[in-house]
């Protein structure tokens, strides 16, 4: 059954079908670690509810969006919500598979990528039984390789792929990249606590980039159980402003 | 001019010239992140005075050592401290090049190789005066690629490559790391302090390894501007016992 979900950024609001999946962490940082701007043509892949690029057009309302998803009712659910926020015209759903780009996207044409890319390689073991869920979680409907290979395909001259995803999967990411010229040039480790191994990346790629990588101080979770760090309260945006946190 | 400093680990003490190079804190957390088990032979390249091997024999007394360094009067200097520590016959120092392995070195017969490379690329700028700094500090006599390249001929299938290198190299790595079949299985960062960016990275591959990384937490140098973490003190060995970190 579907809901209704305040962002709490720009009084956006979005709809989101618990049954099937519903954004999390990853998404939030993901919108917290990518930047558009004024002007720029930015596209989310994956998109899923559309979170994303609503978190994204509350902090850079200069940027135009397109969201991709492959499943028709979850794109429905997107539109819905954008035209909700009285959005429609700023960010745009397109329901459509990454593999194989529909003829609206046009090749290089966006300065701005962002994907939080289903984490876990299909390997036949611990599938969910919801097939939403399912698409969402494992690499089903598209591999690394696959969302990798689109960006660079999407994306301008130097433009930016910003992406979250398991710290486990960093060399597959690099070596995807590569293989598409993507320069590995930002990384951002996400700690649950400051003396626990990382549960995300964030990772900037340039296409057709110098070699330059920049390694940020980590992003710490938690200060105690329940209790969020300031940097991450930043990253929500609760704590009434936002500040850039690179 | 020569002198002699107390390695603070085992009784060893290591011959050092400071108008040459000095051992940082570069190749105590090598030390540190290493492992060797019992009978393993254990090679250290681009090992300079030859701390490395002393500190790891240190802690691994079961291990074989053996510790290339390409500058002949710095190898002599190498073999002079194990004579003064008398582990002349559990430290072998060769004089070579690693470009070219000398033919005592057979061919996939170390389980692990340790090194602590020159950091910089040759770029034409910002060449220090000093031969034998410029050596041990920039790729003057070999690059990220040769060293990669040697240690995965000298290793034994599943052998394991030790490294601590600079952040911002860490593409280079993975890409030399991927093209030589040694695989990336562990990342740990090293900050200054934990709102800092990293300043080292260590990295353990294995060659022939199948894909899986694992990040651990970051390490933390200091708590205090001079004041080191209790986890970097017990890097150094200065709380009475080392604790394993990983």
């Amino acid at each position: 059954m579907e809901r209704i979900d305040e962002l709490q950024r720009g009084g956006y609001r979005l709809i989101q079908d618990p049954d099937k999946f519903c954004f999390g962490t990853d998404a939030v940082l993901l919108a917290d670690f990518a930047k558009a701007r004024r002007g720029e043509r930015v596209i989310d892949l994956c998109s899923g509810s559309g979170v994303v690029p609503l978190l994204m057009l509350a902090r850079y309302p200069g940027a135009r969006y397109t969201a991709l998803e492959i499943q028709p009712d979850i794109a429905a659910m997107a539109r819905r919500s954008m035209a909700l926020n009285q959005v429609q015209e700023r960010v745009q759903v397109i329901t459509g598979d990454l593999r194989s780009l529909p003829p609206q996207l046009r090749p290089h044409s966006f300065h701005v990528v962002t994907v939080n890319p289903p984490y876990m390689p299909v390997d036949g073991r611990r599938r969910s039984a919801n097939q939403a869920v399912q698409i969402a979680r494992s690499e089903v409907c598209c591999t690394l390789t696959d969302v990798v290979r689109a960006a660079a395909a999407l994306l301008t001259d130097k433009g930016r792929l910003y992406m979250v995803h398991r710290p486990q999967r960093l060399v597959d990411i690099f070596e995807a990249m590569l293989a598409c010229r993507i320069e590995p040039k930002r990384l951002q480790w996400v700690h649950p606590y400051a003396d626990k191994e990382p549960t995300q990346v964030l990772i900037e790629g340039v296409l057709g980039g110098g070699r330059e990588l920049r390694v940020t101080p980590p992003l710490i979770t938690y200060e105690a159980p329940g209790v969020y760090t300031k940097p991450m309260l930043e990253v929500y945006g609760q704590d009434g402003h936002h500040s850039d946190m690179s």
